[in-house]
């Protein structure tokens, strides 16, 4: 298959992606009786990057405090410092890139918030990178078996190696500044070009994967009751997931340095933290 | 006077000031009858850095949501990458460091967060630097033409520059992201070496004007109402400032990669954030 048509297949897939996410949440919402839906907002933009997307939040739900659905693409040229650290973008550092991230901080303290995304990257050489990783505030030993389980099965029926992709998680989700994790992890990978069409299926295979492990989470604790401190314990939970973002986070930071859309960037932000 | 008194006159001042400081804020408090304290937390740290400190945090206040009154003397050596960007760190990059820094969030949202800081650093040059900023979320005119003018005066009663002093302010507390300026402005100086004993004296006026200007903000609107939009709003505002903090800031990432103590290097968090 020519890059051309990596491009168009994996970006369609994104979008797809996106819609099934969308439609997903908006009906576990319908199961608690809240008609709330999705607000789409469209970018595009022509200096510096060029580019744009459609980013999707549902705000003030029953289950979701705050979620947001971001699917953009965009290329232009990598600055000469950052052409250095990346895989076939030291001759003429273009690229061009295509992805889907979704960030959701649940209204209950009892369910974690979750971060799923995938992308597919190309310079003069093309990859594919994303993952999914968990932020509860409440410890759960028996999700978070559930949860690693799910993921290693879809690394093992992939050929994967999940043992890699968990202790990549852990080392990037990490704030050394306060010496702790900024949840409890789950598979981070990158620079995933042995074979573009198993490659392409192991990331489709890991999007269906997080519809299933996001429902199967928020299922089972949608309609339990929480209290104000448990609540409060979230609110200064965020604030990690805060400092995090902002502070190291490659990707708000490529974004925001690059000229990208600051809404869509930053629409990974809770809706309300405390420190 | 020799470096090892300059060091001894300026570290002292700052632990008065932080005194004065505190005592005033409490004494505020007071004057609506609540009867909140700071409380005071000592650290010390020898490894990567050699210091300590002293953070003073008053919470739940009348008038404060949340401030901040840290004062913290440290020493160590400037990684390679650092030292060419720091005047006379270039040779061996060794470094001492003194400061104050204030940060106030009120409860009320009419009266704006006030920023204050002060420090004396020596590598093989020695210099002061330091500002005073505000930021509102509720346009006040006149509040604005007062603060600028006591700024102005203070400068002209120590022979400095004011408009070059204000621009630096407006350069440095900018959001290139959202393209918006964080507040409105002050002073912010650095690299003053022109004189010792008169850039000294310039740093007690400089703190002595930030608890007359405070104390003339605070006490003109203390007791004004406000009502749930007002302090939406000024949530709003205060993730603007987190933004600034945790991507921009020179001071708070140069503390957090130096391995400072994280809670008094993040005491300029808001208590209470929405985006």
């Amino acid at each position: 298959m020519n890059i051309k048509d990596k491009k168009n297949f994996s970006e369609k897939w994104f979008s797809y992606l996106q819609e099934q996410i969308c439609n997903h949440f908006e009906n576990l919402e319908g199961e608690l009786k809240s008609k709330k839906k999705f607000i789409s907002t469209n970018w595009r933009k022509n200096v510096s990057i060029n580019g744009g997307g459609t980013y999707k939040i549902l705000k003030n739900g029953k289950i979701f405090d705050k979620v947001g659905v971001n699917k953009s693409t965009v290329s232009g040229k990598f600055s000469k410092q950052f052409r250095k650290s990346i895989p076939g973008a030291q001759k003429d550092g273009r690229y061009w890139a295509s992805g889907i991230s979704v960030v959701a901080h649940m209204k209950n303290p009892k369910i974690p918030a979750i971060h799923f995304n995938t992308r597919f990257i190309v310079t003069s050489q093309s990859w594919f990178g994303g993952g999914i990783d968990l932020t509860p505030c409440i410890k759960d030993k028996k999700e978070e078996i559930y949860f690693h389980s799910k993921l290693k099965n879809v690394c093992k029926e992939n050929s994967k190696s999940y043992d890699k992709y968990k202790s990549s998680c852990d080392k990037y989700f990490f704030l050394p500044h306060r010496n702790e994790p900024r949840g409890i992890g789950g598979i981070f990978f990158d620079y995933e070009d042995k074979n573009w069409e198993k490659d392409f299926k192991f990331v489709r295979e890991v999007g269906i994967s997080f519809i299933e492990i996001s429902n199967s989470i928020i299922k089972k604790k949608m309609k339990k009751k929480f209290n104000s401190k448990e609540k409060e314990k979230q609110l200064i939970k965020r604030g990690r997931y805060v400092e995090f973002n902002l502070l190291y986070d490659r990707g708000t930071k490529f974004g925001l340095n690059s000229g990208g859309n600051t809404e869509a960037i930053l629409m990974s932000l809770p809706p309300e933290v405390k420190w």
